[in-house]
């Protein structure tokens, strides 16, 4: 039987790679199910090559927006080519931390880009592969910043970028899930981590029946 | 006023980088323009990396067709924003050895992508920029695979794919050529270098009156 593909979305800070890692341990030591996970940008040798351009090598020469967004899908493409499809195909389910809603968010709707032309190049990477199930956690930007601001770990490019493109990008989130909602699952990322991480479990077993003895 | 794009386009060994060269040389020493010059991919500090990846780390990894495609149009959209626009609105004249059409030919014709969303995502790339002159070097399949061959330097992946690979490429520049003759200027690259390079110039004296007292 075929994989199941669980993509996390949401803006800077929400708690999406906790949320993804916890979700892809329950599904391997609760669910007993093969689990991959990986992160966009990157997840295989070109895409994380890809992910340091877009995080780092921008310092040296600005990256365009068009560029940008580019990169991005690329990386997707190779991902999707060399890694999601095989293991959806053998069984395995799939757990992404960002996945085409991200470049819908932040290319078309953070910076104005085409949705119509973003979703084109996105089923061109992705060879047309959707998402079984979108999770998007949802905090507040004003708390998605404070969050982002105690890592501590120096803001890269993105996360630098102005609050206005920001509050873009959340409203984008939410007019994506409109357009899609059954697709997605929306949660409420300021409770507990424990709060968030059982309604996502919820969430999955009620949809995919896994975990249900 | 706004400069001139001049691309090179052509199967392997056509001669491409010669005579974007030596065209490059006439327009600063005879017609006194100021040129720039540019290899596709690369031609900035991100499309370097990009060439990187597209002719070697594939070693590492094979990398999708779809992968491979987008980062083709990244580089191009670096190239885009960064060099080329600038350049023509100061004026200057841009020379360059492959630029969208090398996809449609590549991508479409050779790896067999549908041609409207490779249009999509050059038009992307390149906000709507479109060459004012494209030199299409024309010599046969078997002539070209020769000259690779004499180069001596190990094929790359692409120089490294089938014969029918090359065939489609070929008959596909020249239908690209049928769609918008008035674009292209076609030229036997079969004839000597000088002959060739004399043939371009005086197509772009005919076209563009420059270097004409």
């Amino acid at each position: 039987m075929r994989g199941k593909l669980i993509t996390f979305e949401g803006v800077e800070g929400a708690g999406k790679s906790t949320h993804a890692k916890l979700l892809a341990d329950w599904l391997k030591n609760e669910a007993g199910l093969e689990v991959i996970s990986a992160r966009e940008p990157g997840g295989t040798h070109t895409g994380e090559i890809i992910r340091g351009i877009l995080q780092y090598d921008a310092a040296k020469e600005p990256l365009s927006d068009n560029s940008e967004a580019l990169l991005f899908c690329a990386s997707r493409a190779q991902l999707c080519a060399s890694v999601i499809s095989p293991a959806l195909e053998r069984g395995a389910w799939v757990v992404l931390d960002r996945f085409t809603d991200s470049t819908l968010a932040y290319q078309g709707y953070g910076r104005g880009f085409d949705l119509a032309t973003l979703r084109a190049i996105n089923d061109f990477a992705t060879g047309g592969l959707k998402p079984d199930l979108t999770v998007l956690i949802d905090v507040s930007l004003e708390e998605g910043f404070r969050r982002v601001a105690q890592r501590n770990t120096g803001k890269d490019r993105i996360e630098s970028a102005s609050m206005d493109f920001h509050r873009r990008l959340y409203f984008g989130y939410r007019q994506i899930e409109a357009f899609e909602p059954s697709r997605f699952f929306r949660v409420d990322g300021t409770m507990s981590m424990d709060d968030v991480s059982n309604c996502i479990v919820k969430e999955i077993c009620a949809r995919f029946g896994v975990g249900v003895q």
